[in-house]
């Protein structure tokens, strides 16, 4: 099987399509960074947007996502971005837990898998 | 390929099956939110055995599983639960870190993937 | 499909391989266990090696990486040893977050999801 990587950095890809599935990198908000949690998220999402249409797919095919919020303080503020983005029909799995992120200036993390079509 | 999801919500399912393989969204235990960290494990894996039996598997097809604990103190008596409830012959790979929780009355969050017969 | 599971111990397996693709658990440095995060990583990252070759398979087909850190200040340290480990033209996705660990011995955790040749 075949392993197709997008956006290839020294030290990640930020996605891999293998066997049907995307995976995403854990995408934190660089343009937003500083920024508040809905901002950050929104930032996020927009980016997976675009790596899911890299890989072929789009939101109405996610299968799971992982959000890490610095404080959980955050929780209402990304739900209120997430809910809007949502595919209400077609949504994925999700946990969301508390992580201090790489930097202070990021305060939301999300990964995502989705399913690319044959 | 197809995606079949479980217990769609406005905001998460609580799983998905894609390709032979179920993935659950991270379950706490909402009706045992407040009591102790065995008990809340107990009522977590009795929900997981829920959604593998509503995507036609089990246990004995575990593959991975992610379990967070809002605090390190809950590892033993996490543990208790789990080491009874496992297949022994067939236990899944196992990642268990601690971050906190989307409400503090939750100290334990598991998510698992496992196959599902063609 | 058949599930093979690699260094199957009480609590869980150590990798298990499934539809083309290998999963290995959280690992930590047991032998290096309250050395330097870097030597923790050097560590995790050969029994990583080890464990993708038990699939039949090598870092040139990591597909995703989760790596916890007890405190983000090791951020440099394990990526220096990170850095020289991958494949830098087949790098896998990458979450980086901080979490402690299950004992405060281990700064470092990483799990992996890796292609195997059919």
């Amino acid at each position: 099987m075949t392993i197709k990587r997008i956006n290839i950095g020294p030290r990640m890809s930020q996605a891999v399509v293998h066997n049907g599935v995307v995976s995403t990198a854990g995408q934190v908000a660089l343009k937003a960074a500083g920024k508040d949690a809905g901002t950050q998220t929104q930032a996020i999402l927009d980016s997976i947007d675009g790596l899911l249409a890299e890989a072929g797919t789009d939101k109405s095919s996610l299968l799971t996502a992982t959000i890490w919020l610095s404080n959980m303080d955050y929780f209402g503020d990304m739900n209120e971005v997430w809910d809007a983005w949502i595919d209400k029909a077609a949504p994925p799995t999700r946990a969301c837990v508390e992580s201090k992120l790489a930097s202070p200036k990021f305060v939301v993390e999300i990964a995502v898998t989705a399913s690319v079509p044959g």
